[in-house]
């Protein structure tokens, strides 16, 4: 029931960056579930990483270690090791030793990645038998392959890639991500992975990210539901003929920049247009706001609100939702009468009340389409916000009710 | 649905305080939708009322008139009269003043209470040439017609009532209360009356009504979506051989303050059996928060998450949804070695990793169940909280889709 979400496009390689795909059959025989990635060395990484306090075994292991050079990503699905204590830590440091010893590195060189069922022993012999294969199949050819051996609950893959040039220089940016329920913002895709073949000092990449990321990952919402498991790896290889790029500013920053916000941004959005149930991709849009925060609380409010995302399901233009919304989202001394809302170019809300040229029609054509743009004015300063969320369908009740019987 | 709710039991009659119903068909022909209430003389009335930005005309006119003695209250549904800017207070108004000019009282003294679709203009009409009807068909022996009259996507009236005995004087508290749909803290019942015959000074009155909410319709959240009409009310008609309380002390004090307590929580429980498509009522404990407020929000963060209600609709005890859920509600520096959690009498989180003793099957036999208790231990200090709530069904988002048309 993905809303718009094409086939992978092409996904260019990045020198320096290879991916090998194996099956393990974690949760079921036969699937591809295991995924490991190879930085060449000199390769910079930065990462990002769940808020959640039950934050998963390999998302603290990975934290650990990312002030070491990282050589390796592994990455299993069908189990997220979180909440399972020390014997979850033990389990993760096991697959990670097993990739270590078998490659020749050291274990503090290689981050886990795990996304599945929460709360359930990880089958760390499966993995490692699977490993070899893994080891085995990588290339740098194999973005498409390792965009399907990351998905759970998702129903299609989801990838994006761009070139730039530069003073006669191909960059490459490419990146992957998975992810369909228990998504929300404070890193919100439950596993992302971007590369690019660009020279970047690890500060820069790391800033980069974060902001990428604040842009992308952490603008999109399905039900709520923040996971333990939300990781987004951006490596660098500097395999491209480039000096390395030590500041925060020039031509080559900004396209950099640009390249990697526009990949997180279709990675992020991909996710969203195959979140669980959905049959609605929802821009929300609040402009206006004294603050960045207050904005992003108004969008929230209607993004999780479940009787406006029932009524996007139902096509239904009940704009009353959206206004109780704006009302209860916490902000203080709003004056509703400078509020306006427009579901896509139809205004419907003017003045705090409804619009006098608002007809039923307009709404209810908009409320039809696929992809629908709530358009927020709070009249209180200049920061505008954006997000993206999906409606809430019988599907998703379905999809969650039987997700592990 | 409704999840052990009973029928209405004995209302018992409370002197001094009359319900009169009649049909104005505002959304239904037929249908009781237009309840008229009468205070005695004398009587000493309490309010609390939505904290949502966008709170409906009535409401705004309502909390205007706590300051004056209050004689009648005008309940219409079908119509939520919110959202609605000068032309929704002038329509209030009007309606206030038919009421006044029929019964002989002043503007002032008539409270307005509407409830239903948000952003649509009032019918004034219509209730206007219902309210005579109403008008004669006042009796204290009227509460069960009343919670009929007041209810909308309800399926069952909602009732309390309880007699108190003191010093050989019998005192009653008696409430209805409707809502099943945009219920969550803030003032979270759309609408409650609860009235007694026992003599209460005004600001003692006030402080029961505020203390009671808070632990009864604060305490309730269907789907987080605070109304713009939620308002409670409680009446104190003095019609009882009792002198004045004045002071919030002494035997008769605590007795009347467990009644009204008593009557409220069993009318914000109501609302929540009643939830729209609810087949589990939940209770969320949260135990040994630092704050209050830390132990209510991860309380809210259970009791919202989309990903454990769907769990509790299936009888599916996915316990990493719910530490997940724990871990993200925002608490600083959480040492989740020391959460506990309990489904019922199972141990199912010990020290924050899954219970050595826990076996699915029990966990399992509890979800089965239509009453569910979930216990969180944080081990941070002594703030116990309890809300309650229900599962998210089919029928929810069938209901929440369908409304208006």
């Amino acid at each position: 029931m993905a809303v718009g979400l094409k086939p992978l496009g092409t996904l260019y390689p990045v020198p320096g960056f290879e991916l090998g795909v194996a099956s393990a059959g974690i949760k079921k025989v036969g699937r591809r579930d295991l995924v490991v990635m190879r930085c060449a060395p000199g390769s910079t990484v930065a990462g990002v990483f769940t808020q959640n306090a039950f934050c998963a075994a390999p998302v603290l292991l990975a934290k650990q270690r990312m002030q070491q050079p990282v050589q390796y990503l592994v990455t299993n699905t069908g189990n997220a090791n979180a909440a399972t204590g020390e014997p979850g830590l033990a389990a993760a440091n096991a697959v990670c030793q097993a990739l270590a010893s078998q490659v020749g590195c050291s274990l503090e060189q290689v981050l886990p990645f795990s996304t599945g069922v929460i709360g359930e022993p990880l089958p760390v012999d499966k993995i490692e038998q699977a490993l070899p294969a893994a080891i085995a199949d990588l290339t740098e050819d194999n973005w498409a392959l390792a965009a399907e051996g990351i998905l759970t609950t998702d129903t299609l893959p989801k990838g994006a890639s761009l070139q730039v040039e530069h003073e006669g220089v191909t960059l490459t940016v490419t990146g992957i991500s998975k992810g369909a329920g228990m998504i929300r913002p404070n890193m919100a895709t439950m596993l992302g992975y971007i590369a690019t073949d660009a020279k970047i000092a690890q500060p820069i990449l790391q800033n980069m990210l974060l902001d990428a990321t604040n842009q992308s990952f952490n603008r999109i919402t399905i039900d709520g539901d923040t996971s333990t498991n939300d990781s987004c790896i951006l490596v660098a290889t500097g395999q491209a003929a480039m000096p390395t790029l030590e500041k925060a500013e020039g031509t080559l920053y900004h396209k950099l920049r640009e390249a990697i916000f526009s990949v997180a941004k279709q990675l992020a959005q991909a996710i969203v247009r195959d979140g669980e149930g959905a049959t609605k991709f929802v821009t929300v849009q609040v402009n206006g706001g004294a603050t960045a925060q207050e904005s992003l609380d108004v969008a929230y409010a209607v993004a999780h609100s479940p009787l406006i995302k029932t009524a996007l399901f139902a096509s239904d233009p009940n704009w009353g939702r959206i206004v109780a919304a704006i009302g209860y989202a916490g902000l203080a001394n709003l004056d509703t009468s400078l509020v306006q809302v427009y579901l896509g170019e139809v205004q419907i809300v003017q003045d705090g009340g409804r619009a006098a040229s608002y007809l039923e029609e307009q709404g209810a054509a908009v409320m039809q389409q696929a992809e629908i743009d709530i358009r927020i004015e709070l009249g209180r300063g200049s920061c505008d916000e954006t997000i993206w969320t999906t409606d809430l369908s019988h599907e998703y009740v379905r999809i969650n009710a039987e997700y592990r019987s």
